[in-house]
């Protein structure tokens, strides 16, 4: 890595500390650094898990989508080798953070949620793959809160019950098996949690995947909407499919629809599991 | 609450600690203490959230399946009103959580993974609602890691793309459903987690599962068996649905199975989103 190198992305190298770590490490084994994919949870501090915080403070280098790397406290990234870039440059991003971690960097990528789930986790492993340096790099991977569940617990308790998750985007996913999801989603009776159900370019996709689930479910069936879980401009909504409008979320929100048994109990999404039906109150120990 | 009652559970109340927070929480305010549910996370103090430690250094009392109390720090427990129980007994616990609430003591009500997902949020909300009590106890639900992240993250990248979570526990689902739901989510070709995959009374369960899906996509099929996960008794398995033993699974068993483009890298489960064959590469970087 050469310091103020620019290659589509932002990189700060401050004051030669990234260096000096990177020295570190190599006197420590001549070797490669660590290469960890990490969640960040909903990006409230206090849902990072304690591993994912060492595994930033120990890094000599941090890599992300550039509103991610917003997510995390600057202290935590202070004298580190920065690179971040924009949406769509994920391959960028990953070969910049395996570069960093062969060059001896203990190298965090992060992702906003949990890294498995829609994030990077596996465009890491894909790469390493394809360039033949699996053996070269050791990764590892740090679970995170997904959005889904951040949404669920703002939202009440949607999710008690079978459910699936279905991201809206066709930036890599043909329209027609996401809508196929969409329908056997349904038809399975799942609690369905759909991630980027809005871009400029896919006006309509939120509206006919609602339409699709409440022909099966009825208009009745609630829904909720949440928009930037656990940060200062959260935003929480519940509606049922026939009273809610799909202009409601943007690209940061998460929509949970329930299944046929959910119900709004004080503006609470509530998925029953079925514990009243099965024992009643005799089992209650009062 | 009566120190020493004994319903069925466990309860704990050493040296009159818990009534003196209980006396000081009703010296705040008079009013009821705040109910919590709060996800575990996988069980390792650090994959735990600050947001839920804090929950639980705050309470006056805790309430949990008594397994999941024992992933509790006992030094986060001394001192408070305990009540545990085992399986089967969650009316129980919700019921001595809000009498617990109700009297002033600050509660948490602990649950493996994320609290939204399968755990105790749904019966807590639904107790508080047919109890006519949701305007009485204020209730916070803070989310967790899930076990299907959790498990993911040590199988490699198997969710990257839509998944399903479907639970084979048949205690308070009707078989026909829960089979149902395999079939649509193998049709739907979504990544698929099992939970509750074995028990003594269900031992076919699992592997009727397995068959359905492997109908659909193939015995080459990836598949991951994670037991345990980020507990000192760990176990992690990936196989193919062909090659794979449903008896490897147990009770404390998270199954993932693989989509249609699921592969085995290096013995990691990994579910390509498609960035390679939407931009080869083209946009790495380099």
């Amino acid at each position: 890595m050469r310091s103020g190198e620019l290659t589509g992305g932002t990189e700060v190298e401050p004051g030669g500390a990234a260096d000096r770590a990177q020295d570190r490490v190599r006197e420590r084994d001549g070797g490669p650094g660590r290469l960890t994919v990490v969640g960040l949870g909903p990006g409230s501090a206090d849902l990072l898990a304690p591993m994912a915080l060492e595994c930033l403070v120990r890094a000599g280098a941090v890599v992300g989508y550039d509103r991610y790397m917003d997510l995390v406290d600057p202290k935590l990234l202070a004298g580190k080798t920065l690179f971040s870039s924009p949406m769509k440059k994920e391959m960028e991003r990953t070969a910049k953070a395996v570069d960093f971690a062969l060059s001896g960097l203990d190298t965090v990528v992060v992702s906003s949620g949990d890294s498995g789930v829609y994030g990077m986790a596996g465009l890491v492993l894909e790469y390493l793959e394809r360039e033949g340096l699996l053996h070269a790099v050791e990764l590892d991977i740090v679970p995170g809160i997904p959005a889904l569940c951040a949404a669920a617990a703002l939202l009440g308790a949607p999710l008690m019950h079978d459910f699936c998750a279905v991201s809206l985007s066709d930036l890599l996913t043909p329209l027609p098996l996401i809508m196929r999801r969409v329908r056997c989603a349904a038809e399975g009776d799942f609690v369905i949690a759909l991630y980027n159900p809005k871009s400029r370019k896919r006006g309509s996709y939120l509206a006919k995947a609602l339409e699709m689930i409440a022909a099966q479910r009825g208009p009745d069936t609630p829904v909720g909407f949440v928009r930037n879980a656990y940060r200062p401009d959260q935003e929480v909504r519940t509606a049922t499919l026939g009273s809610c409008d799909p202009e409601w979320a943007d690209m940061l929100t998460t929509v949970i629809v329930g299944n046929s048994a959910t119900r709004l109990v004080n503006g609470k999404m509530l998925t029953p599991r079925g514990y009243y039906e099965k024992y009643g109150r005799e089992n209650d120990g009062n």
